[in-house]
């Protein structure tokens, strides 16, 4: 396996040490650029120690169990025989229990370093309103979570909220037609490489469990899944035979390995199925369609929903986030907002407060498929509806008609979405509708997603958001390729492009490119005028 | 060379007679799918002959001219001894005095038919308010253009404005650095195939009046120029050296040859550079830069400017329409929306009062790079100084962090800013900001623009925009999975990425697909459930 990645260009990784909690480290990277103005441009970093040459990588080991330690010191978790953490009895150990006791973790201070990218010791951004303060009170009112199971201790601590940075999820997952674990441990650490802030496994083949369980020993990022595709694979892929019974152990088991957070088809009601009948795609969601099956079959309500006081429960204690699924989503654009969806969004509403009264941690699923001037409805209702718990949404893709580039339509919409107020994007990589994405696919999608997250936080105003753009711009102005390089999302894609027309070292510092030639380019006459008047300018 | 292209899947080209015009044929493409509801699903096609198995290309002999004989009709230009057509002294023959006279000309006829696609005919779409007549008024208004240069009659009839399609502009040209005739040419035919509605022309190399002949002679779209570009040529490449008469003597040149239609940077004035000096990446067009340079150097106005009467009274005779250059568009996020951007729009606006008068058809350009809460400000200026002309920008780029991504950066903006009113979408490809597109960047840049105007067409609620989403997405439902790929934007590349996880006949029929696998895809789930409650409700 390949887990090692390449360093990053012009890079080197930090570690940031705590003002509160001086023995947190929080994980960052630092770009160097030949720019005097700003040689140093730190950025968030979600590739744990897979892009560290300095790390030792041992898959069989797992990664660093760092936050092992903070969990032990707050002395209100257990540990049986098998090493598996769960609350005490009576003990409450969420991180949004503990803000609501205005208690600061260390996982809020390290999230909310993290958020800060050191910049402010270099002077740069326009200053952080992100204090540890804040990041508790922002957990404390639901509109922030911080996804972190206690038995997922690798877990490098990050915040998904509207007011922060702008997350994406990257899904990855064997089906039962193909790919193996290897592959897909392989697909995570290639995935954060290229920034994805969250995974989900969503595999549905043979070995669940232990792929899941390769997949979180080797995860900086927090995992999550939709549980109901492991109870399925126990009933052999029979949607009536599913149990109560059969879900709860599965969360139960999911919950002790690790996952941070489940996507759980909990809104999706008996009453809601009849609005989809009149759609032009029916249900789309896997889970979603699951659970409608099963409802109709039996002619009962949603065993989730009904049972859903004992989920939290299970969440409680072991501080899993409920991802409320959106099991009703349109698949095309002819259903986007329609009835179905709408009820089951109302759903999600009451179910947010049921967990919150728990002190479980929610984030909610949303769309799918949704033209440009019906995504702003979205995100309006899902504030109102769901009281300002984080959005986390599939794009949406803008139209249907380009399968192969559903990257692009679902960047559009998740770009849109996101600058909106979307607080995590799930990637769609240009393999959707058509087939499962490989190594290719997950480093296309992921970077587009990223670009869409950060075209997001540019337009929200994020105080850091335009740091690393203003210094691409000047490197690309002061034909600093490698900077400009060093600075991008994918510097080896710059690079490959670069070089197909001119390649070798010495064009890394000529000043034009191949696009003009070395006769036209305008920035450097732009630069000779600018010149010419600033002489005249001194001359006077 | 390779001009002649596969034949469009499950696809034939027909040719619609007019009713006003019989004798016009609007070639068109339908697409037969196995659906009984819609059965065809007529497109806009851009692709002229190239993929018409029953086509005969000759390069040599070029595309018919099957608008020679509208034009002789008319009996308003004459013909001199090399076959050129002008203006006879005291006729006005654009499209624009037509339409001012209350002519409707055969052009707008065909525009308007194509413009329809054919539905009304088959009783889909919601009803189409385009009619000849609605056109010629749009025309007249200035809100429209239809770019035809009189001796370009191999071009197919077009409309740009904000009423119609979201059109699209692929920018194909060689360098000095890098490709040859052959290559253009095969570029622009290429780039038809897959929905380029018009094609610049921005050659700055040798051989450019010679690179330009065969592009016309052999293009069914409206080709562009920026004359800028030949002019500094023919001064070996030093701006300094240019004239007002080296510069109009290039244009006549390329009127006379049938350029549809020219970028010219009139509007940047020397009181404008200034404000380019606190930029962060200081004059990025390449005309722009040109202009300020040649400004400078010579401490005078801008010649297209003192000019520009003379300029329109050239365009007016071989109904050229003119494209107004934004010299001082943003070259980066941080120079978005500055003083120097909208002074220049400004003085655009003023020209293109002036060019009106002539009866010259006029677009504005606009840029570049903004962020995403800074474009429709963009779209509500320019509708306003330049009062309702339709607007054609280069994306925006939503943020500078990925090059090599730069297509989807700009889909982003050109999406939004297409559904807030902008005409035509100037493409941008992958390798912007590094190098020369090459064949596969242009086809992967074409339908990125293709697959963002048609969101915007969605968005806007474009009579017809709905129809061929709801057809593909009716065939992903029922898997037929060859209909899907058939109404795909690009059927090629769904079926490549189908084929690599289930290759195989029997898999196009497959209710499933590799993503789920067979045991377990939602949307057969979501059918029998649907089924089932159909089946109850029967049995009631």
């Amino acid at each position: 396996m390949e887990l090692k990645q390449k360093p990053y260009m012009q890079s080197k990784k930090i570690y940031v040490p705590g003002k509160m909690f001086p023995d947190i480290r929080v994980a960052m990277r630092e770009i160097h650029i030949d720019d005097p103005k700003t040689p140093i441009i730190p950025v968030y970093d979600t590739s744990g120690p897979y892009a560290d040459p300095d790390a030792i990588i041992d898959l069989e080991k797992g990664l660093s169990r760092f936050r092992t330690k903070w969990i032990e010191e707050r002395g209100d978790c257990e540990v049986n025989e098998k090493g598996i953490f769960s609350a005490k009895p009576g003990k409450k150990i969420s991180q949004m229990d503990y803000a609501k006791r205005g208690i600061i973790t260390k996982e809020m201070e390290y999230a909310a370093i993290r958020e800060n990218q050191n910049l402010e010791t270099l002077g740069l951004g326009n200053g952080s309103p992100i204090t540890p303060e804040f990041v508790r009170d922002e957990i404390a009112a639901g509109r922030a979570i911080l996804p972190a199971n206690i038995n997922h201790p690798e877990c490098e601590p990050m915040l998904i909220g509207p007011k922060f940075l702008v997350k994406i999820n990257a899904n990855i997952g064997n089906s039962a037609v193909a790919s193996s674990i290897e592959e897909e441990v392989e697909k995570m650490a290639w995935a954060v490489r290229w920034g994805a802030d969250t995974v989900m496994d969503l595999s549905t083949g043979k070995n669940i469990h232990e792929t899941r369980e390769w997949i979180l020993r080797n995860s900086p990022v927090p995992i999550g899944t939709v549980p109901l595709y492991q109870a399925l694979e126990k009933v052999n892929g029979k949607p009536e035979d599913l149990t109560w019974e059969i879900f709860r152990d599965t969360i139960i088991e999911q919950a002790e390995q690790g996952v941070d957070y489940f996507t759980m088809h909990a809104g999706l009601l008996l009453s809601h199925v009849e609005h989809t009948l009149k759609r032009t795609t029916g249900i789309v969601s896997r889970g979603g369609s699951i659970m409608a099956y099963w409802q109709i079959k039996h002619n009962k309500e949603n065993f989730i929903y009904e049972h859903f006081h004992e989920v939290c429960e299970i969440c409680a204690k072991y501080d899993i986030a409920i991802s409320l699924g959106d099991g009703l989503r349109p698949g095309s654009i002819a259903d986007a907002n329609d009835e179905a969806q709408f009820a089951e969004l109302d759903t999600l509403g009451e179910l947010t407060k049921i967990a919150w009264d728990y002190g479980v941690q929610v984030i909610i699923e949303g769309p799918g498929h949704v033209p440009m001037h019906k995504i702003q409805d979205n995100m309006a209702r899902q504030i109102e509806k769901c009281h300002g718990a984080p959005f986390y949404t599939l794009g949406p893709l803008t139209t249907d008609i380009a399968p192969g580039y559903d990257h692009i339509t679902s960047a559009i919409g998740a770009a849109m979405i996101g600058w909106f107020g979307t607080a995590m994007l799930c990637y769609v990589t240009q393999k959707e509708h058509l087939g499962l994405p490989d190594r290719d696919d997950v480093r296309e999608g992921v970077v587009t997603y990223k670009l869409a997250a950060h075209a997001a936080d540019l337009a929200k105003g994020h105080f850091a958001a335009q740091v690393r753009d203003d210094a691409l711009s000047r490197a690309r102005f002061d034909f600093r390729w490698n900077d400009q390089f060093a600075l991008s999302l994918d510097p080896e894609r710059a690079i490959e492009f670069h070089d197909e027309t001119l390649p070798g070292h010495q064009a890394k510092s000529s000043h034009f490119c191949s696009m003009c030639g070395p006769n036209f380019c305008s920035m450097r006459m732009s630069q000779v005028a600018r010149e010419y008047i600033e002489s005249k300018k001194d001359g006077k």
